[in-house]
């Protein structure tokens, strides 16, 4: 349980750092993030590296008792490396270079990058690699799987292909390329996706460049990984995430290096309607969930946003704090925040830190102060606690690439169906792990699939082997439409799932942002909107209907018991308290652990090591809340504040 | 009275094709649509054609009793041709050949182009001119005209302007160059427009260029045309029209083709606002005054659209049929769904057809086999029938192209006002044609020609000899403002029209959004908005003038009497009631055939041969609806209903 | 006090020319502009002057006593020259060169572009010199500081930071560039700003940018204006600004030009919005300020504009008319209508001049007639006057660049809080300048300098010696937050400032379009909303609090005495209504003239020379305005009118 930041000594006078590591000291972090950006001052002219003053302020720090995280560089090559090798840069959706100037112009495959790469990497790995204060490493900033499109990219995806398809026939047969006679007659053929029309391109295409293009990623991590594992032999490898458009498929680049980073900026406005769901307790989840075992968060809020945007609102009292909190409460063991002082120079100057750039003790500063009194003294007792939970929510990173270019309704997108489910089984007061959709399940009672798109035969193995063991499964609309090559299942929807779920789709209608109203059969109702699958049944149950439009009365959601299993099938969107309700239906008669009784916004999660439980509740709204739980001692929390309660 | 399909054997499993046909002939389809985008199977080497399995599929329909419209393959050359042949794709805005991959990249005028055109399309034609299941062509794809700007379309467009102006000097002064030092001192300085500033151009080279374009893109029509007939002696030849951007002038290019085709994607939920005017009786009216004479609706909506764009609403029950039947009822011979089932593969997999992806008959197909049992029981009467009207309105490519570059207010577009003349007349229960506007237009009692905005020579003796000879006349705002060049008549406005209006524009003032009141002689008052001409009459009496503004009292509406004529002035865009109620009072006295009475949303139109008239009465709702006609027996419409009434 | 108009011969036939002239002189014309695009009819192949058409033009208004302004022809080189000089192309933020065929395609800084305009403008003053009706030349046309990436302008970017640099280690550590690694270890490696994302690159390259790209802009201006002052002796030079992106430091600009010109085409719908600020006031005192004498309007509104963008709405009566003499109220001594004719031909046909394209006489030209009548007689008084103000309003190129590229919240331009000000001195009836932050400000009573966010060493002086020497001085938000370097300043805001203001901001919350609400002592409440700095006071004593969020009841507005002087800080932006009665406080006691109990937009200004004082009092509204003042005669202004009052 550490809490840390980020700094960057090559952007301060010398004579700072002294000063700003002893107050460091004083505030109580243990651990600091360095050099991730400097390639400029590590390797100034090529092939001539200086670690003077890196050594040197990593004394500083090491000195004083702070741990050290490195960064390695290869997220800005420096202008020389650029000039020298121009095919270093990345090339965009038109086959040009892009304008270099900003940062993450390098691709992954150019030979030149790799060299230079490989050289600088294995310098400071060797150069580090008896220094004791360097406990671990970041490779990179901010990984995403760039869509290069460069000769060497075009070349290694046409490889890519012809491994995976051997012949031009079986690749034309499965992308379905004879429509409007896009049939490829030679591999010279064949380009990264191309133009500003991405949404016209062939899905099953699209589908491939995207997993090829995680991978080429993955294998950029994995060059750096083993570099430094030569090297340095007690340290721990990671990297920072952060969710972006081109995030690359985690489970996979995470799968050989030692633990999940994440970067965390939560908004610091609450939003004032209810219905939207604010919490980020649904990223640390999923964060937690990407190797199963406690992570990082490599950078967290402590400031106002500002920099290609306007300055955002400053976060609110406690909130720098409480973020920090919340994310100790779901599996976090250790924070950093993003950065110890504003910059001064830099596009990046208006992105604020904890201190202000006055480099006075501020309002920010005070409360990461007693951030780090609450970590370094009340939470010390969580360290070697993990989290277990018995409910799961799956997580694909095929269905959230496929919906990326093929929309299915207005309004519709992959990650707010998972947020929906999670925030209905968050305010039972239950916890909730998000892990991959192929993962092992067996530990889980309760299991939830949202839109299981693209139904390759290894998820669709996974899950019918839950169901056949007598597992809960949670199915919805979209789920079945696809295999695995992205073209659509010529069977009723949802397809291979349809003999458990024990009802098909017989048509649907793609709401958008028109609704409907859903009645269940407990007479409540619920607005609903983005889908409608209209359902017919065979062997399950309806327990909610449409009332209105010329399918009134037709089947939205409905149960099936299968063999020991149940598993039911939510055909349309419904608005936030549907998501609770029905889930504590589900959980009803399962050993699921359930904290009744939340105000809205309050939150729990559960540490426990094999002598000890905690329960931690952690207020995630802007108001005082009073928190009254059967066998927990009444509490009042502040907003933002976390409470640990050692029970049973 | 045909219905079809549109099909693509080439899309599917060997094993479906007799499948699929046995089900059309079962279904009742009489026609369908084969092999317009499959050049890569015709020739999948170059030279080397297949006609194999079109073969089989032709003569799969063909025993089966179904005609079979065949497609040229031209909009999608195949990617050996644009490898082998890169002058053959169409350069963008910029001068650079645009990204392939999608459709419809080609360059009409590309030597290649033109070479693999013709030899693809005589092969075709030889090879199909004996087989008697084929019984017409469809060339190419939803053409447009494209506005290429490659060298050999930048030296096309520069003998285009130096025939038509043979010197420098005539073309500089027809366009006044002279402003921002634009004039041409040589030939080499001309291009296609480029650049992302269209609206900045010069508007008299732009329209130039327009009519340069759509010339362009007929002579390519011309040059497949020619060659089927050369080898196909009993075939008719279209092209499948539809209504975007680039659209060319279609009176030209069906003038040497057999019949007329239209697109038809009419929306699948009907808008709430009364006001907006969302039936499609306005596009088949213009489709079918294209030739004067009936036609084929080649695609119908069969299904939610869903592409580049997110899937739409499903059509609601009876939307599949009854668009068909509406098109029936305005002229249509034929109306073929696209698509026979939806794709399984390919970007265009969500443009649903009338069967699913899995291929189950489900509620559309039901309701396309009730289509073909209407249409191949009910309608057959109508086989030989047309469409004859005493009110025309005024279609003029001229003004669509001018006002593309030249918007006049915020909100103001061509489309609309003739849109709002053609709901008006439709609601009063009349027919109308909608035609050329140089067409002749001896057999009507009233005409409605709005904004004649460019006033050529020949569009203005064709409406002044119309008037001459005693006809009724209706003029709006913006007329009369350019010569054929595209420059401003020097003169009071509506300009060559003023003598018969009997009144001039004193002044203007672009509403745009904002809106004014009129007032007509007889107290109603109606809204108006987007543009506000002030008159000053001579001869002619006012019937409506402005409530508000600075120009409150001023004329706005009048009526004048010219010879044995009327003509009628609409200076502003009013609400949707004024121009039923102003139509009404138009057609009054005339021999113009109305049905009374209709409730809103209600269609009539009359087809008729020598000995029969039939009455078809469509419900356009969402509602049931009872129709209650002068001699006509009461009936109540189911929505989308279509009734056939003979009478006297 | 002259009106004119701008007039193209080179667009009309020759026999207009007389007949347009003869109508000028009727109207009551005094001068008109000619020539300024006139390139290619100047010099229409290389090398061959050809004058005799300008020189009969001239002819033609001299003979009839109208005064000329000549444009030079420099915005809009002819087609031959771009076709045989592609170098004087500017190129686009991608490097490549612009597309021709609007205008302002010239890059300054191009070899050619110089030698050729040289030349022009050689042999247009040689020619000129003697002719007696010119009295004036225009130089180019509303120039701007394009930001060219040509070679050239990369060479000579690279120049002027070479220069002021000297090494590159002083330019990358005073840039910051270490961040991101994009520290510069060649200067080959600068080039001006490329690519589309502007607000991700360094800010202290991009104010270096924007200040040599005006630099550069003002070199072009001088090289004119030193060639036509050796020819020509006695003639004035200007050139005519217009307030776009890329407007240049016109403070240098016209530096050595003999008056400043200004392009003013103010809305011709007033907002309904009573919180919308209108009043083109602003400009016309910040065109006044900027070589603080009276100046030129050379293109005022005369008809609605339209040309890239649809055609707007007309203007009210009176509002041609009203606008020049609301400018002749604020320091006009000239003002030319835009244009005497509506163009016929070209892109700019729409922006309509006094005459429609039907060259009638119609409402818009007997109301410029009339204001010739008015200006003609009744304003000659005000020959010789000129405006003193004990008021000014402090504009500073340096923050509106720096806001261009950092904007600091939601909402927030530089713009708006300068017109807030001016528009609550205006409403209070007192006069006020708009001037260079760095001009001398001994005359000045009371001095407002809003959001002094750059620092500078000679802005910073300049402001304390006025508050050292016992001025009033009023500061805001955003004040001393960067140093001239645009580096933020490591010190508590407001940085230099805050030794006089006597409180610093101890922390600030960008508010965006949220708001707050500000409570005054005297409990007056404002809404507030963009920024809020929360203060810390020293010597200070708060004016007004916040009265929500967590820093309810802290200080937002503060005075605070030094020395002799008074310092004011407005640490947020306020609805309108508060600067009224703020400036009404700070005025209480001082010398400034004011005209109490004028009506919302009713505007005062007072011309004056050695022996007369005249009172303008401006109608700015659509409606009749009674106006009572004391000590001067109760009267009645229609709207848009003007009344000149002799007084004291």
């Amino acid at each position: 349980m550490k809490v840390g930041v980020v700094y960057y000594p090559e952007h301060w006078d010398r004579e700072l750092w002294e000063k700003d590591a002893d107050l460091m000291v004083e505030t109580g972090v243990k651990v600091v993030r360095l050099a991730e950006f400097a390639w400029s001052r590590l390797e100034p002219v090529e092939g001539q590296y200086n670690f003077t003053w890196l050594d040197e302020a990593v004394e500083i720090f090491a000195g004083r008792g702070i741990e050290v995280i490195l960064g390695t560089p290869t997220n800005c090559p420096p202008l020389w490396l650029y000039e020298k090798y121009p095919d270093a840069i990345l090339c965009d959706e038109h086959g040009n270079r892009v304008t270099i100037g900003v940062r993450g112009h390098r691709c992954f495959n150019s030979p030149s990058l790799i060299k230079k790469t490989i050289q600088i990497v294995t310098e400071m790995a060797k150069h580090y690699k008896d220094n004791k204060a360097v406990v671990s490493w970041q490779i990179d900033n901010e990984l995403e799987a760039n869509h290069c499109t460069c000769p060497v990219c075009t070349d290694k995806f046409r490889n890519w292909l012809k491994k995976k398809y051997t012949t031009l026939e079986k690749l034309n047969d499965t992308y379905g390329n004879v429509m409007w006679s896009g049939e490829y007659s030679d591999w010279s053929q064949i380009t990264p996706p191309l133009g500003n029309r991405q949404s016209w391109l062939n899905p099953a295409y699209l589908q491939d460049h995207y997993r090829y293009a995680s991978e080429s990623m993955v294998e950029f991590v994995k060059l750096q990984a083993d570099i430094i594992r030569t090297y340095c032999k007690d340290v721990t490898i990671t990297t920072n995430m952060y969710l972006g458009d081109m995030t690359p498929d985690f489970y996979k680049t995470f799968k050989e290096l030692s633990y999940v980073s994440y970067d965390n900026y939560p908004v610091a406005v609450i939003p004032e309607d209810h219905e939207e769901i604010y919490s980020h307790a649904f990223h640390l989840d999923l964060t937690r969930g990407i190797k199963r075992q406690n992570f990082c968060i490599m950078e967290e809020l402590s400031g106002a946003p500002g920099c290609w945007m306007p300055i955002r609102r400053t976060p609110r009292p406690n909130m720098i704090k409480g973020y920090s909190l919340q994310a100790f409460s779901r599996g976090a063991d250790s924070v950093l925040h993003f950065r110890w002082r504003s910059a001064t120079k830099g596009a990046e100057m208006f992105w604020h830190g904890i201190l202000d750039h006055n480099n006075k003790l501020g309002r920010r500063y005070e409360e990461f102060r007693s951030l780090c009194d609450t970590v370094n003294e009340e939470l010390q007792i969580l360290e070697g606690t993990t989290i277990h939970n018995k409910v799961a929510l799956l997580f694909s990173h095929e269905q959230d690439n496929a919906f990326k270019f093929q929309q299915q309704a207005d309004g519709f997108h992959y990650y707010n169906q998972l947020k929906l489910f999670h925030d209905g089984v968050s305010r039972l007061g239950a916890g909730i792990d998000i892990i991959n959709i192929t993962a092992n399940l067996d530990q889980y009672e309760v299991v939830i699939a949202p839109t299981v798109y693209i139904a390759s035969k290894e998820i669709v193995d996974n899950l019918t082997e839950y169901v056949d063991k007598g597992g809960k499964l949670i199915l919805t609309n979209r789920s079945g439409v696809k295999d695995e090559t992205n073209a659509c299942i010529m069977d009723y929807l949802p397809g291979p799932f349809a003999s458990y779920v024990g009802a098909v789709v017989e048509e649907y209608d793609a709401l958008g942002n028109n609704t409907n109203v859903i009645r269940m059969k407990n007479g409540k109702t619920y607005r609903c909107n983005q889908w409608a699958d209209i359902l017919q049944l065979d062997t399950a149950e309806s327990l909610g209907a449409y009332r209105e439009d010329f399918y009134q009365g037709k089947p939205a959601i409905t149960k099936n018991t299968y063999g020991d299993g149940e598993v039911y099938y939510v055909g349309t969107i419904l608005e936030r308290d549907f998501y609770r309700d029905f889930m504590n239906d589900v959980i009803e008669g399962t050993n699921v652990e359930v904290f009744q009784g939340l105000a809205d916004g309050v939150e729990v999660s559960v540490r426990e090591n094999s002598v000890s439980r905690y329960l931690l509740i952690f207020n995630n709204t802007n108001h005082v809340q009073e928190v009254n739980l059967t066998d927990i001692e009444r509490t009042i929390l502040n907003p933002f504040d976390l409470k640990v309660v050692p029970f049973n």
